[in-house]
């Protein structure tokens, strides 16, 4: 395992990660879809809230601790679903896996993983949460919901986002594919063709299916809008999961920070809320926590990590995420996560003049 | 015909352009008028829009059917009017039309046509729109709409932001001036000096006189205004062509996009609506769509795909934006044009605290 | 007189300014007080605004013609004062004003003048107007004025944004300043600092003053607040000169042009409004007139085209000028300038959803 | 002493500087917390506002004092808290605090001061304020206010915006830590985790405790928000010092100018305002005093000068700033900082159009 301390920042982590891939697997890591205009969104707003400073409260005891699907996790944040994570580090979603239940958190394992989701299951030390996506018929479905519920899987994050693939401009220009990865084990063994027209197909009638399929909490990975959100509430998903993919589906939507405030209120706490896109330090996370998120999903930052290190980089990335949103909710002088509210947050370009 | 594989994305054939075209020629296409303000405007105002994703729709057929001036199309995009097209190719405006017939859909072929408009639309394999400028008399004019009829052209789109030349200062320094291109053919045969004064003389009655000498439905190409939009409505106008020309003509003019939801709105489905003015990309088209437009022109893209690889650049630029609208439409969650409303769009920049 | 083809754009005549002038005299003539952030806004501001588009008016005649203080101008543009012209070419404050005269406009011709400002107005071929600083007791000033008359000004700026000198960094860097110049003669001959002294402590009851010792219609140049406009109109200003002085002065003013238009509006008639301060081609000049000006006056321009080719320099930057202003005001679809109103300008980010 | 013709400008001293500093003390200085977001918000948002410039005023006679806890001071500036100055020159804090003296001002010094608080003070020339931190018990508290009160220091700033420290990762980068600073000599000797423990407790419980160990005026250093401001007032702070610590504590936080205005409406005279942060130039000072502080300090460029050259390098910086804030306020139309109010302000981004 490689020494920590070679990584003392999270730019250290990326550094080490563009140092190590070849172009093509940082590409399909860090890329977007079309013009990446949603890529840098999600960046960008986080630019356009401030964090207000608390001063004068006792900050010694700050708990990062929250609670997932019913799951009391040690830390706020987890690796999240990543296909063809092992072209980025051999033991790809088994690394980050591990290290996240390490780190006393957890990690969502994508159905495309490998050598299988059943495998990364067993080797994480600790139950994860399973991320769906259909791409079969109703036996398939149920057979699929039935294993990741015999893995141990505590939840489900079922993908709505992704009836098709977002045009990733970067691969397409590299000639390369990851759908020639071989992290397809998991789903039925049809043409592309017809996988593609299961994915296509999936609607709202899926949501009492799923239900019917299995006793696990299911969350809906990938809603932007509020009334999407409402529709799922209504339809009794347990956790709304506010997402633009990371800026690889839908090119020129709003980043998913924008949402998240707006989405939260609406819910109003008849599910949880879960997030991910844009996140790359601890500021970010108490920012999307702060607006109503249980807990934080990472994407790129995980691969980056994993691609510096492997399991080693992940528990890094954990330790300095850890460090930074601790330090932050003191400043901001909140020492439980329950104190973060949209009242820690102003926007960036308040009038200046009285 | 060359390959089309060589430009598997819409940058690749601009780059393919830019390789092939003397710099007079590639300034000619792409530069606007004095500072090239409006020119930024029109690029940048689409970053200022986000679409709605939307989840958990059906979509296996996204059909991307439209209709323009009582023609069915199968797809909202058409080239459009681009004077001196053989600069870029020889078989200039030929090309693009057989391209656009070909795809389902149709091309707006202006007066200025090498060899002719008639020999155009003679070899197009479909019906097209007649792109109008006034430099003669009455007479002139009656005889050029009798000859555009009876070449089987459906509309006429009389341009209206030229009564004088934009400055367009890159060719100026060039020493180019597309004035020399043997494409005035269907212009009468007098000085220079004259027929710009016909040109700057057209005012509004012009189009009781239009709807006098001819029975095909006509456009107005180049309005900006809601003021301008009505009294074109008032006066009879099937269509209004919102467009700044693509930032050639009126520098600071706002960008078109700016303007179209807009007019469509005061219009109010008393006229069509069409749309051009710095589409670079699917995304583009589907938010014009969603303004209100029933189909969009394709200027400089055209004027790129046809530098690139004439009949067969400019399929593969249509075959390409299909492609980007279907995925686009898939991922908002509609599947069929009148599904696009300004409810699919929101503001990049919508604040973030809620 | 070098043959103005050379300047076939006003970018050209930048261009050769930039190649002729020594550094410190291109930053003598370029630059801003302090950080320069005034001189940045004064150019920002104008990309802030658009010009709308009016389709179908006839065009064939524009007027560009003006009243500036009770004279007819054939054009509404005019070079304005500036200190030790005869740094950028030796025949300075001379040329700039027989160019004007000859274009059918005036020049605005400061106390700082060489040889002296009786001989530029003798050699200018028309009336021009006197930029005044005052730098002397009431004797001196009464004197001055008398001269002006004599000399045949037809009107009196008073420079009213200079009690101290702005600080300008690039002199000072430079070691360049220009009170070494030999433009003072018609200063008093006492120390600097008297003569700082007086300019320091000029207040309001200078202009009942002034007043009293001149016939001659008085401008105060240099203001940017309604409240001090409104001030001037009640003392008896027979116009409101509304500059920031090329951002020279008070670093960290607003632009010229953002205080233009309520200025305008307070005034309203009580005092004819002139304008300068960023114009850099005639959509600026197009958007200070619609926006209220009457006129509006040329600085660094004025100072590039004389350092590119003195008197024929200037010639071709007024020629260029009156090209792009009656070019845009045809596309604008204006024929005369009291066509143009705040009716055709709009903000360049309008909102884009209906 | 070094010629201080050697600095002209601010830009001089800081090249100076940046000639003279070994790359890790540079960034010690000058660098942020994190991101630098906070660090670049201070200087961005003295862009956000405008100075109104004034016509017509008599300002030979321009009065820069003003009073500062009890204390008049002939120029509304200090050098404020910065540990381990002696980094930046062998004289460090001595050398800052003699040269405010000089300038008639005073300057506040930081309990991290080499060889010690009480020796700055002996040598200082005048007195000064006492920068406090907390990372002892009550005992260690009493003592050193009482070694302060001793000293001759005229009043305590509280820094309340460093519970823990902020994470500054270009320190972090090179390996730098200013904990092995020889200026911990004030510190009670235990182990550094016991002093962090004492630090992070600090809450509002102080205040009270303060007033009863000290007859000196307080002033809470850090303050962000009005409620924290209020609550300061209300327990019987003396002054509100509003900082964000230069953008080296909480990242992400508002620039402190932002806060700047509306905590001074609510104080509303019930404490002083001081204010820091991000100050680069004489304008920067006029807006923060125009906003309701009653003087500003100086930090980084404190450093800057410091390292330029010492004392005589301190003393050109306040010279600079003197001259600017004078020429500034001269053409605002302004002799006395009591002119100085909102007034004096606008957004630099006002609509323009009327
Ligand atoms: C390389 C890569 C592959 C991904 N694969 C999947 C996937 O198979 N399933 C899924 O639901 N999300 C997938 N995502 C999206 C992530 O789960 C997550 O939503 C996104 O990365 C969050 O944004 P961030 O990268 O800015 O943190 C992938 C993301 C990346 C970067
Ligand atoms: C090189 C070129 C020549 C053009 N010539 C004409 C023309 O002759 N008549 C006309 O109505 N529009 C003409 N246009 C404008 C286009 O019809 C269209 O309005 C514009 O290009 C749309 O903007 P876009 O280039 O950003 O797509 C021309 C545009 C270009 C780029
Ligand atoms: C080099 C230079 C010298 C100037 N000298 C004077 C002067 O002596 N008196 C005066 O009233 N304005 C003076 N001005 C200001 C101009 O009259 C005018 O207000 C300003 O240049 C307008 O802005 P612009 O340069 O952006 O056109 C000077 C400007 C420049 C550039
Ligand atoms: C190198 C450095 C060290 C600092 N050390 C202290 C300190 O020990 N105590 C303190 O209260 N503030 C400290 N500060 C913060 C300053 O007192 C001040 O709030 C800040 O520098 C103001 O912002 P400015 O640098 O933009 O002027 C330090 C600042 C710098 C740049």
């Amino acid at each position: 395992m490689a020494d920590t301390s070679d990584w003392p920042t999270l730019a250290a982590l990326s550094q080490a990660a563009r140092d190590r891939l070849p172009q093509a697997h940082w590409d399909y890591l860090m890329g977007g879809a079309e013009s990446e205009t949603t890529l840098r969104r999600n960046a960008a707003d986080f630019e356009r809230i401030a964090l207000m400073p608390g001063a004068l409260r006792d900050v010694r005891q700050v708990d990062l601790s929250t609670t997932v699907m019913g799951r009391k996790l040690a830390l706020p944040i987890f690796p999240t679903a990543i296909g063809s994570l092992d072209l980025l580090h051999p033991e790809g979603a088994t690394a980050s896996a591990r290290a996240a239940v390490a780190a006393g958190t957890t990690a969502c394992t994508g159905i495309l993983s490998k050598p299988s989701f059943e495998a990364v299951a067993a080797e994480a030390g600790g139950p994860l949460l399973f991320q769906l996506y259909i791409r079969g018929d109703e036996a398939w479905l149920a057979d699929t919901l039935k294993r990741a519920e015999a893995a141990g899987f505590f939840g489900i994050a079922l993908t709505v986002d992704s009836p098709v693939y977002g045009r990733r401009e970067r691969d397409i220009a590299n000639g390369f594919s990851s759908r020639r990865a071989p992290d397809r084990a998991a789903l039925p063994n049809t043409p592309d063709a017809t996988r593609a027209a299961y994915q296509a197909a999936v609607s709202w009638e899926i949501l009492p299916k799923l239900r019917e399929m299995t006793r696990l909490p299911i969350a809906l990975k990938g809603i932007m809008s509020v009334e999407d959100a409402l529709r799922g509430v209504e339809l009794g998903a347990d956790a709304i999961y506010v997402s633009n993919h990371g800026g690889r589906q839908l090119d020129h939507a709003p980043s998913a920070l924008a949402q998240l405030g707006r989405i939260a209120a609406a819910v109003n706490g008849r599910a949880e809320i879960l997030f991910d896109s844009g996140v790359t330090r601890g500021s970010d996370v108490v920012k999307a926590l702060a607006l109503g998120a249980s807990a934080v999903g990472l994407g790129k930052l995980q691969g980056l990590a994993l691609a510096a290190g492997g399991e080693a980089g992940v528990r890094q990335l954990l330790a300095l995420l850890a460090q930074e949103i601790a330090a932050t909710m003191a400043l901001v002088g909140a020492t439980r996560l329950s104190e973060l509210t949209p009242a820690c947050l102003t926007s960036s370009d308040v009038p200046i003049l009285p």
